[in-house]
């Protein structure tokens, strides 16, 4: 890399953090099924704007419960459609009633006629739900089976499966990184108030291991015989990962998390929490302090944060993803990676960038990019931590 | 126009919106008397800055209560002339005490002395005062006659005139079009709540006819013989019609409604209400409920319209103007003409853009505009919605 | 200047505003200490963010009390210092725990090794505290002698010394312009109400006389034989002067106040009150005072004095500063001096351009710049105002 000239180096590193519907990485990010809603924030015959990879979207749901993504405005005079009427599975405008379905396709302007209804299409995304989420396939042809997002840890029978999204003002290649460099636990979710996360883990540098595999890369650090902490990571944006519960007692929950461009500044942190069953008393007592604390967003503490550094509650719900967002936010809407100096213990993210690089430059030359599957192993993610996780 | 570069006719679109002093709108635009407050809005001896055409002004009025309208910044060093003092029929600026008259003339600078304040003017605009609004003339040359504003309707004996001003945050383009576009009206003000307009309009399309008069557009909205809503639309900004009044039993009520550029994405909705004086009880109530509900400005509640999609109580002041803004602040601040799909139901808006075309073109090449003049013959709006307006 | 190409003029007009680190005026004012704090805004162990001159930093303060500046961001990941940890006098990244001394060099790089922090450097400045604010040296090469500053009237025995800070919206030169510029007391501190300020100086126009001196410009305002005001401004941006105190019976206070760029839009209207003590309940009340009315900043109630015309309550910490900025600040966030009209009563801000303009030049040339020195004579300001300053 070093003999690489800076302007180039400079244009590759952007490359990560573009992802527009003409950017080579905007491509490649459109071949996968992304997440882009919870399921539950959007009521049968009602409608919302979405904005997802740079895209102005509508997320509707039909009368009858089935979620639909087409294009944010109607294309007659290009009013945000969300405003309009929800009507069998159509979408009808506020200002002249033209009328569109789950494709995207005019069905009905009843001021022209049939036949200009037929000329008219806006754009109309696959949708599929899983784990209380909404996923919706943004690419060209056919989607994909969706196959890649699902792990049989989060389809075990006897969980509890809870869906959460934040929207945070930074980019979604930082939020990426931050996967994929097992380092900052030591350090970050140690800063302000020590939760179980941070104690679980506790301060050693661990040896890392990065591997790429069928789905993606693992991630295995190493903090002694009795702490090892495993991760799955699947290409392009998810992270399967083990954290410990809402009590001591509490079993280690399995979380996916996504990081989905809003657009190239904003990023949903969208995922789920996996949580074991263990009877209607302490179920309840889960539902509810999930409840209580599962709407906080750290960017709505934003100058508490850093500013005021004050730090949340709860520690499980609140702590550890605003101590995340105090590290990544630190680097800025989008950080200058040309001024950044990494190093050995960087080597996750080393290896996420040259996987990004050679499956966008396949792409450009026209080449079969990788055709990442899920692992069809067993998790064996056991030795999170010092304690075994009740869930695994 | 098919047969038109996309490049030319991108930038025709784009003259529509552009309302600087340099620009071919802007110059068209300050032809006309344009309403730029109400006079309500300004006491004796007080000062305020004012926005118009992309031109940051000061407004105020002398001592003895006459209107004046001049450049926003001391000549000097350039400070808000508003912050300072009004004196008789001038203004006097914080920092150094400079002067001005209401044409824009200094005439005291009072550490330099009587020939540097000679030597110096600001900008200083006509002003006529009608029906509650201060218009202002910010042309060229000496200011028209004050006629084509003025409307006989608004004149009769025995009117309550309430004036009031909106400020949008979108161009005033697409509020003039909304002006010339009868079908919206069958869905947009159906939306949310159907108030007194929605009912007496009804969701039937109309039979649309479109006419160019000596004043601007007459506009013929037919959905059945005897539902024929018409609008006398005066060029350029103006619209003249007809709505249902406070309750059922109210007469219709005649409006005049300007859209005027605070710049090209903000505008002035801005106009009076001649309300027909039926007895002291019933004019007090309306009086009353102008003041209870007349400060409504849908632009203060948008994330309440566009998220919550939570309407106002008011039917007539705050409802009817909500359903417009969802509609067309959902275009965008500024829409994008070149990706809209017009129809034959949007003839109101192809003539507007074919009239004022020509008269930039004509203007461009030194030839006489159109003397546009106020229509002679009487208002006869007659058949608005399905009751005869007691008004009329 | 009349003769000069409007390009030229422009570009050195703009020269005076431009402070970034590449630029002229940002080389020269570099050459010079900057207060950039008050020093209790900042407690040992702790740590704020702290923009200045363009560049962002990270202020702190060791835990035995020293204070340090040093660069914004880590140099591994970027994010945020601090946001970490202040330990002994280094501080320590929240991300991976890479530490910093106050000079900016790292010393520990806990993933990496000592070889990898001892290469790894980031920005550390030299800082002196003096009246209750942090100086700062950001030039190049060794810090001068911290000298210039000071004042002897500073530092006379007897003297209570308040340190106060505030952020205005508009560039630096304009508020350096206005020390230098005399005429504006007359208007400008009678707006809206008239504080002690405004009624020892009167309306009068004063004879004015303006010299360059060793450490900057002298400036004399004579409004009668018993109405002379004097104040010394020091190059680049501190101006001394002397105003009424808390009340009619207090002495004046000596007063020194820097006008030090945050960014180009945004200023640090920072100093000291030098109050004489007079006993220890005098000295109570005018603690309560400062503690009461000195964190007004004019800049938090923007609305309320440009659109309301509302002025604050308190003469002297509140109304004065009140009244310079809405002079200041309607000047724009950056004055447009292409449009400016100057007198012979601006003839402070003549002189004040030509120094800078020939200081930049000689800088650019690789000349000497002036050795400028602190003023080795007495203070002599006793004549301010109609009154004699008790404290002189």
């Amino acid at each position: 890399m070093a003999s690489q000239h800076p302007d180039f180096m400079a244009e590759r590193l952007r490359s990560l953090t573009q992802t527009g519907a003409d950017t080579d990485m905007g491509k490649l990010l459109r071949k996968f099924w992304q997440p882009v809603a919870v399921s539950a924030s959007i009521g049968p015959g009602t409608a919302r704007p979405l904005r997802v990879l740079g895209e102005d979207l509508t997320l509707y749901r039909g009368e009858g419960g089935r979620a639909h993504l087409v294009g944010g405005r109607c294309a007659h005079r290009l009013t945000l459609l969300h405003t309009g009427w929800v009507q069998g599975d159509d979408i009808r405008c506020i200002y002249h009633g033209w009328k569109y379905d789950g494709a995207g396709q005019c069905n009905e302007a009843p001021a022209e006629g049939a036949a200009t209804a037929a000329k008219v299409k806006i754009a109309g995304y696959p949708v599929h739900e899983y784990c209380g989420l909404i996923f919706a396939y943004m690419g060209e042809g056919a989607a994909p089976q969706f196959d890649l997002p699902r792990k049989a840890a989060f389809e075990k029978p006897g969980l509890i499966v809870l869906a959460r999204v934040q929207v945070w003002p930074c980019n979604w290649f930082q939020m990426v990184e931050n996967s994929l460099d097992a380092v900052h636990v030591s350090f970050v979710h140690l800063a302000g108030k020590v939760g179980p996360f941070g104690e679980a883990v506790t301060a050693a540098i661990p040896k890392l291991d990065y591997t790429e595999t069928d789905a993606g890369i693992r991630q295995v650090a190493t903090r002694s015989a009795s702490n090892v902490r495993i991760s799955d990571w699947a290409f392009p944006n998810n992270n399967h990962i083990v954290t410990p519960g809402r009590t001591k007692e509490s079993a280690w929950v399995h979380r996916g998390v996504w990081s989905v461009p809003v657009d190239d500044t904003r990023t949903y942190k969208i995922g789920i929490y996996a949580i074991p069953s263990v009877g209607p008393e302490a179920d309840r007592a889960t539902l509810d302090h999930f409840e209580k604390f599962g709407d906080y967003n750290p960017a709505d503490h934003h100058d508490e944060l850093f500013l005021e550094k004050k730090w949340p509650e709860d520690p499980s719900l609140q702590l550890t993803p605003a101590q995340d967002y105090v590290a990544m936010m630190g680097q800025g809407a989008i950080v200058d990676r040309t001024r950044e100096h990494l190093g050995k213990s960087d080597l996750g993210i080393a290896l996420l960038r040259k996987i990004f690089w050679r499956e966008m430059e396949a792409m450009r030359n026209g080449h079969p990019t990788k055709p990442w599957r899920r692992l069809d192993h067993a998790e064996d993610m056991k030795m999170q931590g010092r304690r075994e996780p009740a869930s695994a």
